[in-house]
């Protein structure tokens, strides 16, 4: 089945605006083994889009087309379907029984403009929308399923899911299986190096490498003309030999963040940190609070950037400091011990590095971070040398921290077993 | 002039992958008066992109292509724009030669496989690409100038800058002249009331504004047929007449961010921060950290995410705590005085708060939070109450905070004046 969406609005196609709806549908069009041909960001242009509609039905089997449902006189995206698709607009009085529903329960009345919602494409389904007061609208054309969706992903979701349900899963003419592994401490070409021979054996399961600083993502997705097990197993198979390969890297076989795992595995014996940023400057904290519930584990911690705080508040000794340096094994250990002192944790975690673009000397180059993990039973460090700018430098430093943290726990696991 | 732009890769239907490109020719383009009707994501599939590029070229006068111009069997827009075009590719011997000085630079033989990239449609200019081996072409065809670049920015950019100085700014049709104004301690909804009347007037200057959480951007864009005088004067107009309603809010007239303009002020007078942050976790410290070269200014501070930290290194006393809270303005004016005092610094800057979705009490809701600013000569703090999900509230917060440092800085030019 050939797949074209379609994002309706002058506003995405300005600027730095992005289309996330695109996203969400790819994705789940994806798990039933529907792949995009193709996605357009069109103006609220008349014209433009009924010429787009016109030429994607005459190609395609399924068009989405998200935004331009709204009351006012920019949004054209009934009329332009109608007149791609040769078709009339026709009043349904159910609908705007409906609106005034919907604004009576806002305590107000219903604005006259509002009225353009009922208008419908002739032999089209209505769906209802419960977050908006767009409607969604589904017909066939020939050979093409058509979806007018509204643009607000809260209002896009519950309409679209509906009709994946009801009309398009139905029609898919695959089973499909997908699994994700989540990576981290490997970059994505040393991943991509230690499997290549593996997958690329493959055309089914179809395997992506996705990199972001500090986390490198798996995923496959296997099909089957036959059945779900079918698919299942060709997944399997690959996965499986993959996870053989990477599996010390590997934090999670779903889509969860290093931060929830670790926050998770945290609660999970009891366990509090505290940490000490240097070139980080709270990016760790703040990776870790963003986690919801990271109060219970997560106590806090001291943002080091200058020396006086390290010495004032780590106890980082004036020796340490002039003898190897801001950025050394031994300051980012005297941080791990002095912050988890002061702040009476289990864990205390440290990062001091060069986030350049300056502060290179010519023995520390822009991106060598050192990372430290301090505990009653465990202390390990780690001398790291990162490429980017200043922001991914920070980034990768903050996920090799939690990956330290991540090694103490698996390391408890093993001295029990 | 009607310009679609085509980005060509499989990579960028799959999962969460953008086109970046785009927006960098959307932004140049609009620069030049020239705003584009449609933007298009496609695969590596010879048929789809080439009834693309034929169906764009009879719509646009400007199509510009990304992305498909390697060397490998899956990079096929040569092939696929000259079939739409129904042109032949031509080898050039030329090029062949200069790839070859390129590999033998990098100290390698060149693949045979490299030799594709030396097929030119024919009739085609060729652009040299300094960072790659992929060159870009131009041609005009009918009414329409098609333009294909290699796809990764830094290839992109100077192909794209060349092609548009000779050949596609001259052609527009526009003066333009652009200004931005940045916002902070204001919603996007406010910001939009308080003008709507004066720029909803205009048609041209064009305004779009843009909402991130803690920063709202207005731009104005003003086209003359006549002169960039003309195109100046009609932007300044409406520009002015905004700045006069929302000046209090403006904290920059060109693309800088919020923490780079404190870091430059606090510089300049040579005063040192230093913060304090409950609920935004080290969030405050990431988003000045973020600045290059900050560490001037920057001392540090505690992440006092519990509240034994609070009472431990900040000194917020027990009985503020137990009385009015740890979301309280008792205990955010603590924390700045105590975390000024703790590491020396000129500015004491506090957050503490209820990110959420947990810690709601029934006269302290989700998305209440205590900024405070202490300084020798200044004590000031707010009452805020900010919506969105955790990392929406944490975002606010730290924006808000850095909001009372721009306010304190300017009330001490007020003092002087």
């Amino acid at each position: 089945m050939r797949a074209i969406f379609i994002a309706v609005g002058s506003e995405l196609l300005d600027l730095d605006r992005i289309d996330t709806n695109s996203l969400y549908v790819a994705r789940r069009l994806r798990e039933k083994g529907i792949l995009m041909d193709m996605k357009v960001v069109v103006g609220d242009h008349m014209d433009h889009l009924s010429w787009l509609v016109k030429k994607s039905c005459q190609r395609a089997q399924l068009v989405i087309i998200s935004g331009g449902l709204g009351p006012t006189e920019d949004d054209i995206t009934r009329e332009a379907v109608a007149a791609a698709l040769k078709k009339k607009l026709v009043f349904q009085e159910s609908i705007v029984a409906d609106l005034q529903k919907i604004f009576q329960r806002r305590g107000m009345a219903m604005p006259e403009i509002n009225t353009r919602q009922a208008f419908v494409i002739e032999g089209a389904e209505v769906i209802a929308n419960p977050a908006g007061t767009a409607p969604g609208l589904y017909l066939t054309e020939a050979n093409c399923q058509v979806l007018l969706l509204p643009g607000p992903p809260n209002e896009l979701v519950p309409i679209f899911e509906d009709v994946f349900a009801r009309h398009i899963a139905p029609a898919a003419n695959y089973f499909i299986y997908s699994r994700t592994f989540k990576l981290t401490g490997i970059s994505e070409s040393e991943a991509d190096a230690s499997i290549a021979d593996i997958y690329r054996k493959y055309r089914n399961p179809l395997t992506t490498i996705l990199a972001s600083p500090g986390v490198i993502e798996l995923h496959f997705l296997g099909r089957s003309k036959n059945s779900d097990e079918e698919a299942r197993k060709l997944t399997d198979e690959l996965a499986e030999k993959v996870r053989d390969r990477l599996s010390r890297f590997i934090f999670a076989d779903k889509d969860v963040s290093l931060p929830e795992v670790i926050v998770a595995e945290l609660k999970r014996r009891q366990f509090t940190l505290a940490v000490a940023e240097s070139c980080s400057g709270g990016g760790l904290g703040n990776l870790i609070t963003n986690v919801d519930g990271s109060s219970e584990v997560f106590l806090g911690g001291v943002i080091a950037y200058a020396n006086s705080l390290k010495t004032g508040l780590l106890g980082v000794t004036a020796e340490v400091l002039n003898k190897y340096g801001a950025v050394s094994t031994q300051t980012a250990q005297a941080m791990a011990v002095g912050v988890k002192r002061l702040c009476g944790a289990a864990i205390g975690l440290a990062i001091t590095g060069i986030a350049g673009p300056g502060g290179a000397t010519p023995d520390k180059p822009v991106g060598l971070v050192h990372i430290h993990l301090h505990a009653a039973d465990d202390d390990k460090g780690a001398r790291q040398l990162f490429s980017g700018g200043r922001e991914a430098i920070k980034l990768r430093s903050e996920y090799a921290a939690l990956n330290l943290v991540r090694e103490h726990l698996k390391g408890l696991d093993n001295q029990v077993s």
